[in-house]
């Protein structure tokens, strides 16, 4: 693991989803959104996702990339049963370790499964990179692993949820990103000059608009705020509130 | 574009999904699972997604990477008139051409915008990079655009969906993959073995399995065949329909 460690101000993390269901459209990821927010809430910051296809060679270039550049990566898919499940062998062949059924992993199993349920197919749940330590799965007891700074977890949002508790309290985590959301109740347009301004004014606090649109009420401007510093954030918090403040007057709504 | 064009058998894409409020998890992505279906029921192969924040060295990056790599490259997220919108400009950069106020997004923005409301800040959504075509924007008039083989789009799900109709027609687009699901009614663990058994036999055809579980049900298979054969296809459903009917008997089931 890169050396950001459980002192570090700021600790980054990539999500890496692997399946071609995803990339054909059959399977809406939930998994994304579920882990984006899960993470800030930790005090770790997303960076990057990356969604390949159950092919080797990609999955391999993804996580090489994503685990030297990052200080975790979070996957997702391919640890079941099934021919197309690689993604244990696709994490063996990038440390560049063996791999092989796992005693521990097979004790998991057979909490759920009868020993004469235990063919070929279901051990190949158990085969585990050599030096990974197992993610517990309390929902269908499979478990996942985390091997360097890469935690492969299963791919239904079910069990991902339950692995990525279990898994939680054993991350190194960073400060908390704080964020403040503020209803502008003024257009995107009319706002983005002097919302700019304030942000010059904030370098250190991220500043974002975002424009939604509401059936009956049209189209609305949500801005955020973020910093880790609280005192900060609610300066500029304070400062977008008066330039919004002037400019309600100034566009005659308020 | 690369050569692979209007007769190709297979047309590759990819996603980029530009944003920060995507990667806080503040914003559930709709956008992803959206194209993924579109694309594949134009004929064409979605094969990555990438997210990333609002950073231009980031969105450089990923474009070029995704451009060079795949047929087509959709972006979602960026374009609107605030200063963390910098998706235009990062296309510039990433293709090495200037940007600047393209009168043809004027004119667009000024079907829906009075001219004394057309003020700095909005004018920055008709900021295009020389050299590209505009994508009709039907909700809100402010424009998308194609450089290259980018097609730029925002990121509210009901404009990009508005922006990916314009642009669909417009598309190289190659032969279908069709697909077939399977209910197996039997546990992955069960059908895994025989089933990669007919994978060998048939090569040519994408087969996965996803597990999934249904409140009262429990866990349940379904078994997808992918090809752009529809014999194949047809004679490879068959062979798996074949096996599960054996699996049934030889598990009682049946």
């Amino acid at each position: 693991m890169p050396e950001t460690s459980e002192k570090a101000a700021i600790v980054t993390a990539a999500i890496l989803v692997i399946g071609d269901e995803i990339l054909s459209g059959r399977t809406k990821d939930k998994n994304i959104g579920y882990i984006a927010e899960y993470l800030t809430n930790l005090g770790i910051d997303l960076r990057e996702v990356r969604v390949v296809p159950d092919v080797e060679v990609e999955i391999v270039a993804a996580v090489n990339a994503l685990r030297t550049r990052y200080d975790h990566v979070f996957t997702t898919g391919g640890i079941g049963p099934t021919h197309d499940d690689i993604t244990a062998d696709a994490m063996a062949r990038a440390f560049g370790v063996s791999i092989d059924v796992d005693q521990r992993a097979v004790a998991m199993l057979l909490e759920r499964i009868a020993p004469a349920d235990l063919n070929e197919a279901r051990l190949r749940m158990a085969r585990i990179p050599a030096g990974a330590s197992l993610i517990v799965n309390s929902v269908s007891k499979a478990p996942g692993f985390t091997i360097g700074n890469v935690h492969v977890m299963a791919g239904v949002p079910a069990i991902m949820q339950a692995m990525l508790d279990a898994l939680a309290p054993t991350l190194p985590t960073g400060r908390k990103m704080l964020s403040r959301s503020i209803e502008a109740g003024l257009k995107e347009g009319d706002i983005a000059g002097p919302f700019a301004a304030v942000q010059l004014r904030f370098p250190d606090v991220g500043m974002g608009s975002y424009p939604g649109f509401k059936e009956g009420v049209g189209y609305t401007t949500t801005l955020v705020l973020r910093s880790r510093d609280e005192a900060r954030l609610a300066e500029a918090a304070a400062a977008v509130e008066a330039m919004l403040a002037e400019m309600r007057v100034r566009l005659g709504a308020g």
